[in-house]
């Protein structure tokens, strides 16, 4: 551990001082008086130069110093001569750890496709785009747990195998340690999952949420931050098989507590991203610009990436609730122009263009929807009275954040905290109240008003990167007939 | 969000002060003058205690407030005059939020046994004792990113989901959408996996290691921190089904750093728990003191919760070889009086009974063994070279971190760097090469000294809270025939 990384050598070394890096090679370059080579460790996007005297190095060495091999660079550590860096390293002793075959090595120095990346994911982390994109990544995780633990949550595990089929959240997977071709079955021929591993069949999870709502009716604050999985054949740029989701769920919190935690925890963390991660997001943010540049001009985003962030982090998030969000939609000139691929009236769910209409076109601030039609919102949320304003119309106490470019970035509710309109509602969408007998105890015992949302974490490290596939922003992405590494 | 949680409040409220409390009720006591209702939110250990004169509140509304009910109790912030809290509400205001009716509520206030709170997980987090435990490993997760954080790393989430099955680290569970009870079959009466979701066999993941090497081979210093499975049969007091991992992985580290990175990791964490959960270390040490003075003398821990702990962040720990630690076994009392129950001779794995000799009493110390026999480790280890002190016994720089009461918490290595040595090692023990050509990428392109390793949570968990049983360390456990809630 006797030597520094390339963030903290840039940092803190002084002129002068004798320095060992450790990296791998980006580029290479020799010209008459001198060798050049841009070394990254992973610590920076900044690359550190290293430079030797023509003929300083001997040639067997110089030949194996390619793009992708592993060195160990001692020496000097000066000001630079050239352009692009205040200091660089005099080469002094190299050791080459592994060098990297120039014609079997993938990751040559030239513009690779998002698509060709993702078939060698094993390496793109090298990339600058996926080092800066992980380490953003990263920071944002880190941010997340700090929020929470800053204001008092407690980090809950939620189960991840779960004999739980009841939420309907989403296709599940089957989890089993049955033989696959020959399973034991019962006398009328189904498969007999008393004999599997748990003794009753059992998918991968596709929420914690009901599990965190037991947690918040013992611990007051929780949050879960881990995998879910749903086994749904989408194909898209927004889905995956296995993504992590993070699911705030706070007792006596109601529908407005849970609007301010909801935009306090997001301009939060992407805050904390902004001040941590500069150099990331400046890259990716010129990253972005160039890839604009290709499009048409209508195509164009208005906002840059940064300045997008900025939008977030700098409004107020504007609260409406979804019928008069449907007033808005109804009346908007897309409406009446027929620019709308599908038709608003109250009782549908909302699409993303409508979404984005409202934050991008009319509010230009980004938004929450709260009050939605019961039947397009899930069996737990809290049903409002029917009041004055709201006759006839029988809402619960959702709310979805909408941002830009992305649309519903944070969907969550006060949850039904009554036992007989809860089971009553489950009833009516056809879940056995028996199923969940351990989630009903909690109205049964010492019930309270509670609320809570969930974020997809990819969609926020794919709102904060800018990127515009959501298999970029995960390490070894899953779906359909894709579970490589 | 206008009101305070118990633990806010018993630190900042001033006497006099106007407050509301919420939260369930713990105990009701009454006197001749007054009803004594004992609170807990769940954000710390201790209750805050509400008093109301005898005759001031309602017949109907005392009826409710039984324990487990949920309540939000109004009133001034008074001196208490009774022992046990400094501080009290004198209530002026009680809502009932949520009865608990006492001839149903499972969590009366008495004694339970461990067995029967994990019938009713769903419910125990409202016992002191699961809270206390929950609130620990919520510290404790929160002191394992912040360590990593503050220490350069980045935090990879590698894959649940994968269709590596060469890492040999046990029993998996499959992943499957397939037809359970006719799947679709090759000619040759297999199961046709190319029609299953991912279009190959997939299982949930026992490591993440191998993907965490292709990490800091990109990123320098990386730390996975995720749920890991393994599919094996035993209900013993130290297995899950499903656990969550720690194992960072860190490009330039070789063995000595690694060692260094485990000593510093542990303590530090275990240094932030005492710091931040004092409280509920507190509840937790006595309630360890109550259990042993059950046990005979003979059985009894030498050292309380509390001292070991510091035992362990105040001892440097010792290091040695697995051949230096085998010498000093076969020289040992126990062992020349035959009270081992497996014997020790060099080449044989250690048994929990020896680590805990060479820990507990030879070198009353935390004790880090390394260079293990090379047959009995993981075969991406790095290959000692042999040397005058170590002829013809071949050896891989392997480490593990022994500590009192628990045996093994920590298991690492320097990995194999060198292409050619590893790929034979893998054709010894059986494993394809073809079937990892990703992970031997990073043998192939700028290849690096690494190392690093893996410590089970819930391990750490049962050791920092001294429970005896892994499945109460963990909210929801899965074991065998196990998947309730």
């Amino acid at each position: 551990m006797s030597y520094l990384s390339i963030q903290q050598l840039l940092k803190t070394a002084q002129i002068g001082a004798s320095v060992t890096v450790k990296g791998w090679v980006r580029t290479k370059r020799e010209s008459k008086n001198a060798v050049f080579i841009a070394l990254n460790d992973g610590s920076t996007i900044n690359n550190i130069q290293a430079v030797a005297e023509a003929g300083q190095l001997p040639e067997e060495t110089l030949k194996l110093i390619t793009t992708g091999a592993c060195l160990a660079v001692t020496g000097q550590l000066v000001e630079s001569q050239g352009a692009g860096q205040a200091v660089e390293v005099k080469i002094s002793d190299v050791i080459i750890y592994g060098p990297a075959n120039p014609d079997k090595y993938p990751l040559q120095p030239k513009r690779h496709s998002l698509e060709f990346l993702r078939e060698i994911a094993h390496l793109r982390p090298r990339t600058n785009t996926f080092s800066a994109i992980l380490r953003i990544r990263h920071a944002l995780a880190f941010a997340v747990h700090k929020y929470f633990n800053d204001n008092g949550f407690f980090y809950l595990n939620t189960p991840i195998i779960t004999a739980s089929d009841a939420e309907g959240a989403g296709e599940m997977f089957r989890v089993t340690t049955l033989d696959a071709t020959k399973p034991p079955l019962t006398e009328e021929g189904k498969v007999d999952y008393s004999q599997d591993f748990f003794g009753r069949e059992t998918n991968l999870t596709v929420s914690g949420q009901l599990e965190g709502e037991l947690g918040a009716m013992a611990l007051g604050k929780i949050y879960t931050f881990g995998p879910t999985f749903r086994a749904e054949n989408s194909n898209t740029t927004r889905h995956l098989a296995e993504f992590w989701m993070i699911e705030p769920e706070v007792a006596f919190y109601e529908l407005e507590d849970n609007m301010n935690l909801a935009e306090d925890f997001v301009k939060t963390v992407i805050r904390y991203a902004l001040q941590h991660c500069a150099d990331d997001l400046a890259f990716l943010d010129n990253r972005l610009k160039e890839e604009e540049k290709t499009k048409k001009k209508e195509e164009q985003s208005e906002l840059s990436l940064l300045e997008k962030l900025q939008f977030v982090i700098s409004n107020e998030f504007v609260r409406l609730t979804y019928t008069e969000a449907i007033d808005i939609l109804v009346n908007s000139k897309p409406a009446k122009k027929g620019q709308f691929q599908y038709e608003v009236s109250w009782g549908v769910d909302l699409q993303s263009e409508h979404e984005r209409f409202l934050v991008e076109k009319h509010f230009k601030k980004p938004v929450i929807l709260t009050n939605y039609p019961r039947d397009i919102k899930a069996f737990y949320m809290k049903q409002d009275v029917e009041s004055e304003e709201n006759p006839g119309q029988k809402t619960v106490r959702a709310m979805d954040v909408l941002f830009p470019g992305i649309g519903e970035i944070i969907g969550g509710s006060q949850r039904e905290d009554d036992f007989d309109k809860l089971t009553a509602r489950m009833q009516e969408v056809g879940i056995e109240p028996e199923a969940l007998w351990w989630y009903l105890d909690t109205r049964r015992f010492g019930s309270a008003p509670h609320a809570g949302f969930g974020l997809g974490f990819e969609r926020l490290v794919l709102f904060v990167t800018g990127m515009g596939n959501i298999r970029d922003v995960i390490p070894f992405p899953r779906a359909p007939k894709t579970a490589e590494f």
